[in-house]
């Protein structure tokens, strides 16, 4: 059965849970992320099949998620590594980290801690906003049409500034974008 | 076919791809975090069929992400609110805006612009170290083991510093965990 298609809708949530095509293709890219580059790496630490792993990496590497060079003439070889576009997937895998880490492991707690080399702490990824570097909750975020942009999705305009109001904080008076 | 169970493996990405079960699950999430607290709207929104919605707002209301409420008696009608849980999901859903509003749009851009209340203006989410506030980049992060774990991740930590090290900084020499 052809699942529903989202690659269409005005909604980059809805696209990219669209791309992601399955499950496995988060997982591949942990592993890539991890530093597996190679098919067998990537195939025996998740136990996937090897025609579904095929098919992951090549529509990872259509997409332009990662690049495939070859690293051995006969038989031929290759290795997948991150383009700008999958490095950029980074975040998600680390929010959904958080998330997972914080409600998914009872009370064992979660299975690996992150360590941030650069400030050498033992950290966790936070979301926040990008201009002013606080954190940026539901009900402090209301949305709005760019200039030039389809009107169908007014209602979910006029939705995001209701919850913001419920949020018990008054939002800002923000102009039209049109 | 039932699709490979990743519940009860030793990562959070894992099992959150498991809980989420299919790409309706976060696109009903996005409804509710959009303010859809009610059946018929979140089944207007998504175009979603009727029995495939009740058997996701089941699912989430079992995981105690979504806490179900009768407004109307007769004939009984219920309203959908996030719990603790649930909201703490929102980030990642942020994550993955910010990923699709930058890559999977062409040249359109991305259709809503986010504006956060708090600060008065337009903004993206970032994912920073929760420690430092920095960024908090791939090739800036290692994984170690929590006191007490299975040692048999003890390979991922040690492709986590290859990683780090390949990125070009010299990550700080950490305590082994165990």
């Amino acid at each position: 059965m052809r699942r529903t298609s989202f690659s269409q809708w005005p909604c980059s949530i809805a696209r990219t849970m669209d791309f992601l095509g399955d499950w496995w293709t988060p997982l591949v890219l942990r592993e890539v992320f991890f530093g597996s580059t190679r098919f067998d790496d990537i195939q025996r630490a998740l136990s996937i099949g090897r025609n579904v792993l095929a098919e992951r990496l090549r529509r990872l590497t259509a997409e332009g998620i990662l690049r495939r060079t070859r690293y051995q003439e006969r038989p031929p070889r290759y290795e997948y590594h991150l383009t700008e576009k999958g490095r950029d997937f980074y975040p998600v895998l680390l929010a959904v980290t958080r998330w997972g880490d914080r409600w998914l492991h009872g009370t064992k707690g979660p299975p690996l801690l992150l360590r941030h080399t650069a400030c050498g702490q033992i950290t966790r990824g936070e979301l926040v906003c990008e201009r002013c570097r606080k954190p940026l909750p539901h009900g402090e975020v209301t949305a709005e049409l760019p200039s030039g942009a389809t009107p169908d999705l007014d209602v979910r305009i006029a939705a995001t500034r209701r919850v913001a109001r419920a949020g018990g904080r008054a939002p800002r008076r923000s102009q039209p974008a049109r």
